[in-house]
């Protein structure tokens, strides 16, 4: 089988929720599985000296306009949180948590319904109470995942993936990666599709 | 007839560069007409508190890459000129002298030289003498122009245009405006594809 695509993001990035509604169904018309990675856009954003696209004049206005349009453009519920960005690492921790103590699939799972309590009903999850809230409505162990979170062990996991997303040229979110060639944004589908279904152009 | 689509671009924007290849079609297909505006990507990012995408550690790379693959995807020739990016006020200046004092269509047709001037032979229109040469390679009076880049009335009638840019919210090139919806980008093509043919989504 053809080499996983890889897929990293940051649970605060809209485009990101929009591309992991898509993602599954891109790898299965390609016989690809997807890797998923956690990571956070804050240390992305320091090392590319970037800052989130809400926090300039103009685009602030342009991005929350967009992140609507185009989620109706591709017929997905968008309803942005109060708190915008917000901070994600909690929520990561557990993905890793799932990634490595249960499977990939278990922390897809958590990555969808952490995506979707953010951009679809406004759940803060940077907020310790609704995170432990969401982790027992999607099954998991809440104290358990509270645990995690504070753990060094899973803080350590976290870091190390940030790191290897900076390794990997990462500066935005979503950041897609085909067979070595990176691909940053939900607007990169068509190409993306494209390079999968015909190879390098 | 439908109101105009709007065009803001800088002749130093590469994506703007590929837009402009596709846009006169996009229009004839929805029986619309395009009104270019030249300005200056300088003014709009200190309003925004922006820098150009090449001048960010890692979005400098991607961004080289995705220049040229994004030609390649749409099958346009590419070849980034050795400065980058690059002053363009005198060429900015030189397509409003031939927008009011010939036609719209004349500063199009200068437009589209320029355009492919600086991407696809790398030539560098900051410098007056290569400058000069491209004007009496398409039709200008080469003297003319450059006491046009010269001369405070087209310094002011740039300078306008850049603060409309400012006022209409733009911070980034390509810039289109669609019945007064407005797109970032050449990946929003298809966003605006489909706003032309079925109207707000």
């Amino acid at each position: 089988m053809a080499a996983p695509i890889h897929f990293w993001f940051d649970f605060s990035s809209p485009y990101s929720y929009l591309v992991n509604e898509w993602i599954d169904a891109l790898a299965a018309r390609h016989a690809r599985t997807v890797e998923r990675h956690a990571v956070l856009l804050g240390v992305t954003f320091q090392v590319a000296e970037l800052k989130s696209p809400v926090s300039h004049p103009l685009k602030r206005e342009y991005s929350m306009r967009d992140f609507a349009r185009s989620a109706r453009f591709e017929g997905l519920p968008i309803r942005m949180p109060q708190t915008f960005p917000l901070p994600t690492q909690n929520a990561a921790r557990v993905f890793w948590w799932q990634h490595d103590t249960v499977s990939p699939q278990a922390a897809a799972d958590w990555a969808r319904a952490a995506f979707r309590a953010v951009f679809t009903r406004g759940v803060l999850i940077n907020e310790p109470a609704a995170l432990k809230a969401l982790a027992a409505e999607s099954g998991l162990d809440a104290d358990a995942a509270e645990a995690v979170w504070n753990d060094p062990r899973w803080k350590a996991r976290l870091k190390s993936e940030c790191d290897a997303a900076v390794a990997g040229g990462m500066f935005g979110a979503p950041w897609i990666v085909v067979d070595g060639e990176p691909f940053w944004g939900n607007d990169r589908k068509v190409q993306i599709e494209r390079w999968l279904s015909q190879g390098p152009f």
